[in-house]
Formats: structure tokens, C-alpha cells, sequence
């Protein structure tokens, strides 16, 4: 993944990034909670080979989504309304990568703190700084974080299923993100809460 | 829904309920960030006639898959790991009432105040106090409750399919469903948030 520089702001692995609160057997707990084998990491590996060439039709419709909804292109506009296109254009650069990350990334400790660092920058904590996006909201609420479980996973079946594999194999590689979508949220979810409570 | 009395802790709709602090144009907005609809309501209404006689499999099937994972089971035991078997009955009873007001209420405010004393059920200010379960661990982590968004969404798609309905209907319904429980963690996440994050 050496062009894993050209990603504005991804810091994937990077001595600065954070680090998660779970060890890797508390991941294991979680995983086992949604189901994740090591079934699901091979259908992974094989939606990532289906998504690498549509990773821009994927952003497309995710944006569109996004884009046509006040109440959530909010998060990447100024006070008055404009949507910030620099910050809009460097977070898409690095949600493609998340897309592939998911698939073909080993879930390990170094992963588990990459979630740490996404996680918080959907809080006050870190968001806006990796692009210096300081005039949109500080954060976006943990409400909205959790929905897009369903979006993000409905969506993604289409474009699972223009890979030529047969259905019960896109239904397979469909689970396998549905999992590890609803285990990173959960993951995300950490910065959010009082002590204790995560 | 006559018989609500007869299930043990149900408060639905009661004065001593909790109160959402979300009105229904914020609950509308969540609506739209899972794409639920009113065809979704109708599928829902479908889900529960399919689902009526079944809610005991249901909780079978559930309370099997926590019961053979001690880090999930732990929730309903006592501190040298005895499960309570009275809180289980209780909750279970609370549980099987959920789905079917899941798929047949109105998503009004009434039902909005009651997601919010479900939340605060999973939730040291109000675990254990209903069913008298003191000496079981004071709250439901909330990485665990949003993972549970895959098994409680996985699991029903088999129950759904035994309604003698067309394929792509068994999909409307479980798809509706799928939103229904995404919708409805995300409200269960607010007591676990530090003031402003929800």
C-alpha cells in the first residue's frame, strides 16, 4: 500500500495516531458479538477486489446522499450554509481508502487504533483539525454516526454485485461488511461517552 | 394491546416513563438518515403478522446466541456467574413485546419516550431497578449494544421467510426491519453520552 501517502491526512499506522482503549481480545469479544469470522475476512478480501475499480461510484452515491440532505451536509458546510469542497474532497480521498482498508486490511492492533483515530475525528476532539475545516460543526453527533450503519450497508450491495459472483457469494460478501461495518461503528462510538459507559 | 399489563416491566406509554429528549422532528431526520419510509412502516406492520407466532423461536434463537458467550451472558448473572433466571424470564418476556411493538406502533412521541427508558434500562441509572436484578453487573456496555445490531437484524431474516411470502417481500420486511433496529440503537446510545455528543 505504498501510495498510501497520496491520501491527504490518512495516518494509517503512523507513530502520532491514536491508540484504541480495547486490546485485541476485547476486539475478539466484539467480533464474536456481530458474528465476524475468519469466513468473513476471506469474503472481505474478495469485495475488495469488486470495489477497487468502483471505489468513485460508491463516494458518488454516498455524497449524493449526503449532498441532498440539509441535515447532514451540515457537517461539512460553514455557519451560512456553503459546503467546504477542500474538506469535502480530502475526507472522500480518505473514505475511498476506508473502503479498501476494511477489506483487506488484517483487523489488528495497529487497525484497532486507526478506529481510535477515525473515531475521534467525528468528535470535538480532532474534527475539522486534519483539514482545517475550523468554520463547519465541531462534531457530528453520535446519532447520526450510528445510523449510517444502514445506509453505508445498503448501499454498498449493488456494487458488490457487478463483480460477476454468483448471488449467494455477493449475499456472503455483503454479510461480511455488514459485520464490520456495525463493529466499527460500535468502535467509534468510544469517544462519545462518559467514563465508563463505552 | 390489552395484555400489556400482564408483561412484566412493560411501562409503555406510562406517566413514570421516561421522557426522549428528541422531538419527532429530530426523530424524523434520523428517519431520513436510514432511508425509512412509509413502505417501510407497511412492511413492518407485514413483519409482525409474520412474526406474531414466533416470537418465542425468536428468543430462543437470541437468548441462545448470548447464553453460549460468557461475555454477553454476564450481563444477566450474578457475580460468581450464575445467571438470574428471573431477570432472563422478565427481560424475555419485555423482549417479545419489543418486536412486536417494533413492527406495529406508530413512531410518535409516546414511542419515542419509551426508546428512551429502554436506553436507560441498558443503562446504570436504570438496569436492574425493573427487575429487581441487583447483584448483576450495573449496565450493558454500549460498544455491545450497537453490536447487536447484526444479530438482532441477521437472525429474523429466517423467521420472516416462513410467512408464505414472495422473496422480494421477505427482503421489504427484513430490510425495514434492518432500519427499525439501527433507528432504535442509535436512540439507546444517548444515556451514554457525555452531555452535547448525542
Amino acid at each position: 500500500m505504498a501510495e498510501a501517502g497520496a491520501v491527504p491526512g490518512y495516518s494509517f499506522g503512523a507513530q502520532a495516531t491514536a491508540r484504541s482503549p480495547l486490546d485485541l481480545e476485547e476486539l475478539d469479544l466484539l467480533k464474536q458479538t456481530v458474528l465476524f469470522t475468519e469466513e468473513d475476512e476471506e469474503y472481505l478480501r474478495l469485495a475488495g477486489d469488486v470495489l477497487e475499480d468502483q471505489v468513485d461510484e460508491v463516494l458518488d452515491l454516498w455524497y449524493g446522499f449526503v449532498g441532498s440532505h440539509p441535515h447532514l451536509i451540515r457537517y461539512f458546510a460553514s455557519p451560512d450554509g456553503e459546503p467546504n469542497a477542500r474538506y469535502l474532497e480530502r475526507v472522500r480521498e480518505r473514505f475511498k481508502r476506508w473502503i479498501l482498508d476494511t477489506c483487506r486490511r488484517p483487523y489488528d492492533q495497529q487497525w484497532l487504533d486507526y478506529q481510535q483515530e477515525i473515531a475521534l475525528r467525528h468528535t470535538r476532539v480532532k474534527k475539522n483539525q486534519t483539514d482545517w475545516a475550523d468554520e463547519t460543526p465541531e462534531h457530528i453527533p453520535l446519532r447520526y454516526v450510528i445510523a449510517f450503519v444502514y445506509p453505508i450497508t445498503a448501499t454498498i450491495k449493488q456494487f458488490l454485485a457487478k463483480g460477476d459472483h454468483a448471488a449467494d457469494v455477493v449475499e456472503k460478501m455483503h454479510d461480511a461488511w455488514f459485520k464490520s461495518v456495525t463493529l466499527q461503528v460500535a468502535l467509534w462510538s468510544q469517544p462519545y461517552t462518559k467514563e465508563g459507559n463505552f
